[in-house]
């Protein structure tokens, strides 16, 4: 058996703008998605998951062209994690040329799932690396960001970013801007996130900002206002600025706002933020529900993101150094 | 007695930007101010209000510079009141060359006091011409509307919009950019407002967005955005596409919570609008609390405003197709 973990991830400037090519900012948080591996003496994929907010669902199964199995979880949701690792495992066939290698994989993840927190990223990239260690196979992390990349890239079906993975490949602070991602320093960042339970649907808000975008000059204005935000923050994170990051993180969620992404329970979050003291406060994601961050070294906007209603988990996330751990 | 009436207003678009030259649509609504006008033996000036949200005050002075009485309200809302009615007087003064003529002011309005729906220039354009007509003098609408200008440029520092006061003074909807203001055809406009009790500091706001887009090339590129947003608006209320004008509204509110003016009860009265099935809900005027404005046919806005926490009034207003009434 073979655990690798990764971390998710928050932005702290630029989603959507992104997939524009706008430099954006996604920084991993001490939140992981621990994948364990065990190759099989055949040549099926069974996945088992312990948590990835869901009670907790195990389905087995020859492939991506078998019907679903029968649980008690959303089907969606089971389709949409399990594409995942299905991809995650056609790169680990590719990586090693072994095209019939099977796996049990085993998730755990306090990562909440579809949040606008990597999720997904996280255990693309764990289950690539802990499948080709298995296999005796180590990736440059280069390569597996990559790989993971293309795994997303093929079930959001081209939509995707290639922040996430990297992110969750490398950990630290990451700019990225069109192919190009690299790690930039940053400091001391006191994250906390606030979740409302939900999820937005990714594909639907990245679409719909894809259309609003291409149908009014002021909505690409827009785009490029937030990339032009980027840009600045980044010699204010080279700076250290904790304050003016707030500030710029004010501005950045109220241009996604205007861009359609924002939810009522986000908005309920970000001014529960903002008024305990918070120095600033966005969505993180793409919106439409999930999860907000704030910068507050004090406990003052996690407490009051516990007490506001529409608020199911708060709670403080570190920098994570590292990105990928080779736990065994 | 003279009595001169005239309508507060909500901005369909572009707030804030108007100030740097973008155009800007505001709407008269159907709450007026009422301002009945005597003339004095002496040349004091007596002002009493029954309403301006407040308990009602009485205010007697020989001038402006006067020290304020103690009186039971807050000084500011007072002194703020006071100087809008100085200005307006001295204004009729010099309409009529009648340096040292003296009035008895009596204001009713139920329009909120601060809020964004443009109580000081109903009041001021009300109050000019109720007190030139008390002297015979009766002002064309565009030189009413001129002076009416002058008055809050003067009072709020050289920060005041043609639109406020033009809009008072001719009603329905109307189209500003710069000192170009001119009446333009709109379709029923079913507005609702909801308003939080609160009202914020225009000339705080105001000076926090100039700050804003003079530090940030993003902050004025979104300036800009809501220029072309009011651009196409122009084109959507010419075309009567009221579906649509709610569109460019969330996306113009989105904005405006870029440059740092919406607050926690304004979006939280903005989502109440929106979840209810209102086609486009945003703040109204400055910002930083007050008023929103929405656009649903039916009672749901209305219903659901007044079930949300933060919201201390909610109710429907009709476009007013006239300006200015001089009632006798």
């Amino acid at each position: 058996m073979t655990l690798s973990s990764a971390p998710g991830k928050v932005y702290l400037f630029g989603e959507h703008a992104v997939v524009y090519g706008e430099p954006a900012v996604p920084c991993a948080i001490e939140r992981r998605a621990r994948v364990a591996v065990t190759e099989r003496t055949d040549s099926k994929l069974r996945v088992q998951s312990d948590d990835l907010r869901l009670d907790g669902f195990t389905v087995e199964y020859g492939g991506p062209t078998d019907t679903h199995p029968d649980v008690d979880v959303s089907e969606q949701l089971i389709a949409a994690a399990m594409g995942y690792v299905d991809g995650a495992i056609e790169q680990v066939r590719d990586a090693t040329g072994e095209d019939d290698v099977g796996f049990d994989v085993h998730i755990e993840s306090d990562i909440p799932l579809g949040a606008g927190l990597g999720s997904s990223a996280a255990v693309v990239v764990a289950a690539i690396d802990a499948a080709t260690r298995e296999r005796g196979l180590t990736l440059e992390t280069a390569e597996l960001a990559d790989r993971a990349f293309q795994t997303e890239y093929e079930v959001q079906k081209g939509e995707a970013s290639r922040a996430d993975t990297f992110c969750s490949a490398t950990g630290g602070a990451v700019r990225v801007e069109g192919e190009d991602c690299r790690s930039i320093d940053a400091p001391e960042l006191p994250f906390v996130i606030g979740f409302d339970g939900g999820a937005g649907d990714t594909g639907e808000l990245v679409a719909g900002v894809r259309t609003l975008r291409s149908e009014y000059g002021f909505a690409a204005d827009t785009v490029t206002a937030i990339g032009d935000l980027v840009r600045h923050g980044e010699t204010v994170l080279e700076a250290g600025d904790v304050e003016e990051l707030g500030r710029l993180m004010d501005v950045n969620h109220g241009l996604l706002s205007a861009l359609g992404v924002s939810s009522r329970s986000l908005d309920a979050m970000v001014w529960a933020a903002r008024d305990a003291g918070a120095v600033g406060a966005k969505l993180t994601g793409a919106g439409g529900g999930g999860c907000i961050v704030a910068l507050d070294s004090t406990d003052a906007t996690e407490t009051a993101l516990s007490f506001t209603p529409g608020c199911v988990d708060a709670f403080r996330a570190t920098l994570a150094d590292d990105g990928v751990i080779r736990h065994r």
